[in-house]
């Protein structure tokens, strides 16, 4: 997956298929949150670190298409890519593919607040500084 | 439903069913939930006012017997009565019933505790005279 | 809510929050499709009605902006209408309010196709009659 | 975890807790089916070898009991083992624990019904087998 700092795999759970003998589609928006959960984990110290400095980052959008139906245990890689990073905004985007296969793609925008208050808050600096450095990394030649 | 203080009825949502085209095992603890979430709005000011008095009520257990499956769409009737309440403890009891033929039963038990400590706490006095007389109520002959 | 066909409630549910105390942006989703099967119910004869004449509708996209939290036992009130409607494809637009405040808005995107062979397959006439039937109903001054 | 012939873990989502800002109980009943099909995948040819045979496995009752509560990004490890099998019934036995603490106990109990007409069919005899044959071998001293 080209262009993305970060994959992640999940395997389709029963309870995530539905009538349609598919995964639900709802599934994938839960899906992209353990994926980007890993990254957080993975690049910046973890969601509990940002949640730990009395921030709250709160879900502001979701984008998904869908492009192939995934089955029971399946096994999706997610790629994960932070896109954009200011102020007191960030947003992710995500292909989903099965062994090699697209099956979708899409993104997620995101707000920090603070946790007590819910007013707006910047994305504290260690975090930016984190995620800019593991994106860069990815984009090196 | 003789012997139930209260029902109430929730529709099966397509999100609820799983690969077998029947609403998944899990879906009916959340419809447990939803029911016992409905009777104390009904017979006690509602669950809201319990956290409102600084007091969590965890679920310590929960039991199910599935005797039908449910569909998409299907309508579903749940019974619910408190069974037992006593000290920092409570416990409800359910018949899920599908135009009057048993799809499941079950329960589920309840522990009441400090939401700031988490240490256990007496259910509140109000609490059990409204469920008190709520019961009471359904069992007159 | 102007401009919208139909209006569907749901009460958020205990099992839809998460830590945050909020409603989890992802039962958002699944509140979506509770309503358009509720619209289907209302104006095109049920979803079941397009199943059982051998088509599925797939989700093929699903687009959802947050703007205020929802919490639980929040009614919440969602405008549907369809959107778009040609071939094997239709969108349903969406609008999520409380007590007449906006807290989300999206839209979700449908494929029809052969129940056996998965193959797109024309959205049948007698739905597309019934849905422009009642959207032109809403249009009317 | 003595007795167990499979361990099998999860770590839990953010959209798996809730407003009390620990995992929902439903969860664990998802967690259960998930380690309950790792466990047909390690020892009897997958949960999809019994369905390739038009064989469909029931869930018949769900019993849970919460000794602790589990909160976002918890690795939890969960024991399962089949503690019954005759028939066209089985029963699966789990210990949810984390960091070697128990957080939760509890069985389900299964029928294995033929696909197409959902009649109570025996458990295919390689299965038996397979499952006999792995929890003999965890219980030699």
């Amino acid at each position: 997956m080209e262009g993305y700092a970060f994959m992640h795999q999940v395997r389709v759970r029963f309870a995530e298929t539905d009538a349609q003998r598919i995964a639900h589609h709802a599934s994938f928006v839960v899906w992209l949150e353990e994926a980007r959960v890993a990254y957080l984990a993975a690049f910046a110290g973890g969601y509990q670190a940002i949640r730990d400095g009395g921030i709250e980052a709160l879900t502001t959008g979701v984008h998904l298409e869908y492009e192939r139906a995934a089955a029971f245990d399946d096994v999706l890689t997610i790629g994960v890519r932070c896109s954009e990073l200011r102020g007191a905004r960030f947003r992710f985007e995500y292909l989903v593919e099965r062994e090699g296969v697209r099956v979708a793609h899409g993104w997620t925008a995101h707000a920090t607040v603070d946790a007590a208050t819910h007013r707006p808050t910047r994305v504290p600096e260690w975090f930016v500084e984190d995620v800019v450095r593991a994106e860069a990394s990815t984009r090196t030649p």
